[in-house]
């Protein structure tokens, strides 16, 4: 069903893969980027603590914005208004969009669901609103993002059978609605300038999952999501639903991890053939103090550091790297958000490296050996991608 | 009184004067900088939200730290065991540290003044700590900034002229021992590292001033700073002030007044003779959502700004020019430090800017011109220099 007069707005091309592991481009109209690829999310549309220069200079491949968010505040015709979210944040480079259904389901106050769509009041001051699949391509047309999500139903992890199908059936039914929208005609966006990804839903049974995924494959998108995860299941389970959808997703094109996670979670994702994730992790840990490295996250608030004078890590320069752990300790504890914000520069620089190391592992085929050194050194006391979701 | 074989650790060169202004290079063991130069205020070791990358793109002359602050947190010892101030802060150009008896004055509890020293509550913890001028050239010794500052006493603004008088005798007996802290031998910093600037107090008597300049005039020192302005006199004062003692500092010597101020009192002072300034209202006022420009503070929360797409002022560029009045009004209503961020890094450069168009003009003999042209069209609703000290 794809209109031949109007090829994707993006394009995904297979480099390499090695076992399940893959290794490919992502080209959209705001530039290309190497996958796998961590998209850093700006949830009121700029990253927080970090300018677009910042994150320019690191390599930042792919930038999210919340649609919910911006769509309360300021409002996607003030977005629009002011030249779209790229003109709006400054940042030049590829970015996504996601639906607003997730935040309204875990933000938002009073909601009422029907197959229209979701009844609810802002968080911000109690409006009533209302999202529906037209209305949230609507929304993301506006903001113009390259990525846009189809509007879905999301069910808490441990919902019974019967709910996760019936979240099935609305995603479906949603999901087409998003991409009638998305297609249509219109003064802003769509199908010719953007791509929407369908999310399969479908919680952690096994049957419900690939049936959500044949209800999104039937629509041939430029890309597919795997929606639903980081809500509280445990990483098995989570690695568990990946192991049997993607697979079933065509190859030729990008499949996108929603919401997760930690180094850890994503290597582990990378081995079971998933390209595209997002996550709040680097940003919101960096201004609690803590600095991802291939040790594990270092808590750098510790009494340990207060005079330690190397820098967080050797192998990731940023323009965090010029200082002390001993001066992020200082600033930390002095309550300076400069340390939140040389925290979450070091952060998004070592996902950006460790996609790329990813990658270059997988273009050598030797990412079984990386993935699985990664494991025996990377230690975390938490684990797992628990509070990972939104911003 | 120079000690022949060791020359001062800063060198000031008079490049051009302009009626009273003046265009100068200051040279430092950790480069040169073009005066009139604005010195930014790093409280803590850090500026307020912005990086020393970003300080250095913008062009960044000179940065302040604060004595007492960092005396209190992390400790001088813990500075030094890192590498001093330089490298604890990443910081890698000129830098000066006042005395800490201001912030002892403004900030402390439970102050008893002797001829000693001062004896006070840290208003973190409530410790019992004593700040002589010997403790306060030690802990600048340990920083090891290129320039440091005699330990003083700074009266009130409406002071008696007894109580004037009394600050006057002790910032000179101060002053004597700063001088022979600072000459003393030792294993870090010193006169061969750093150079000590005097200061002159005296309140708003035009005697008691001239009687400090010459008190501190008789130890032949590398730079002198005038204290004890901005705490609450008017513009008026402060410029009386100025306009009495700056004809009687040496020529070939930096004159530093500190504090002040906004761009309007720092065009006011360059026309007097001073080469140097201090003040956290770009960062602080950045943070609070006011941005300068020629036309004079603009207040970005106000409902006018909401879809305004300009820049916040074509003729500064910063890391903030890329993004509009309306995305900035966004971030400073939602709350994201990244707004305080941007707004802080443009007014950092607007002052850096507008210090090498005050250069600019004296050297090419139209200052006064240029001045009257600011004066005419800066227009602020406050105006003075309130509330501009400390950070």
């Amino acid at each position: 069903m794809v209109n031949p007069v109007a090829p994707h707005a993006t394009a995904f091309e297979l480099v390499a893969h090695d076992g399940d592991a893959r290794a490919g481009t992502l080209r959209t109209p705001h530039g290309a980027v190497p996958t796998p690829c961590f998209m850093a999310v700006a949830t009121l549309g700029g990253l927080k603590g970090v300018t677009v220069q910042q994150a320019e200079e690191l390599g930042q491949g792919v930038v999210l914005g919340n649609t919910y968010h911006l769509a309360l505040r300021p409002g996607a015709e003030t977005v629009r208004a002011l030249g779209g979210l790229h003109r709006f944040s400054g940042w030049r480079g590829p970015m996504l969009t996601d639906s607003g259904g997730y935040q309204v389901f875990s933000l938002a106050a009073n909601r009422t669901i029907t197959d229209a769509g979701v009844s609810f009041r802002s968080h911000l001051d109690g409006t009533a609103l209302e999202l529906t699949p037209e209305e949230s391509i609507r929304i993301q047309r506006l903001l113009g993002a390259d990525i846009i999500m189809a509007f879905d139903e999301c069910p808490p992890a441990k919902a019974p059978r019967e709910d996760i199908l019936a979240c099935n059936r609305r995603t479906a039914l949603w999901l087409a609605r998003s991409v009638a929208a998305w297609r249509a005609d219109g003064p802003h966006g769509g199908a010719s300038d953007q791509s929407l990804y369908g999310i399969v839903q479908g919680g952690l049974h096994r049957d419900a999952r690939e049936a959500s995924a044949a209800d999104a494959l039937r629509h041939d998108l430029p890309g597919y999501a795997l929606g639903g995860l980081a809500v509280g299941e445990s990483a098995e389970e989570r690695l568990r639903v990946i192991g049997w959808i993607a697979p079933i997703l065509p190859r030729e094109r990008p499949r996108y991890l929603m919401g997760v996670g930690t180094p850890l979670d994503l290597i582990e994702a990378i081995a079971r053939g998933m390209d595209q994730f997002d996550c709040v992790l680097p940003t919101r840990m960096g201004r609690h103090g803590i600095a991802y490295t291939d040790d594990g996250p270092m808590r750098i608030k510790r009494a340990e550091f207060i005079a330690d004078a190397r820098p967080i890590d050797e192998s990731t320069p940023s323009q965090a790297s010029r200082v002390s752990r001993g001066y992020l300790h200082h600033l930390l504890k002095s309550g300076e958000h400069l340390g939140g914000s040389l925290l979450s520069l070091h952060n998004l620089a070592y996902y950006r490296q460790l996609m790329a190391r990813c990658r270059a592992a997988i273009r050598a085929g030797r990412f079984a050996a990386f993935a699985e050194a990664f494991r025996v050194r990377y230690r975390d006391e938490k684990g797992g991608a628990e509070g990972a979701k939104d911003g």
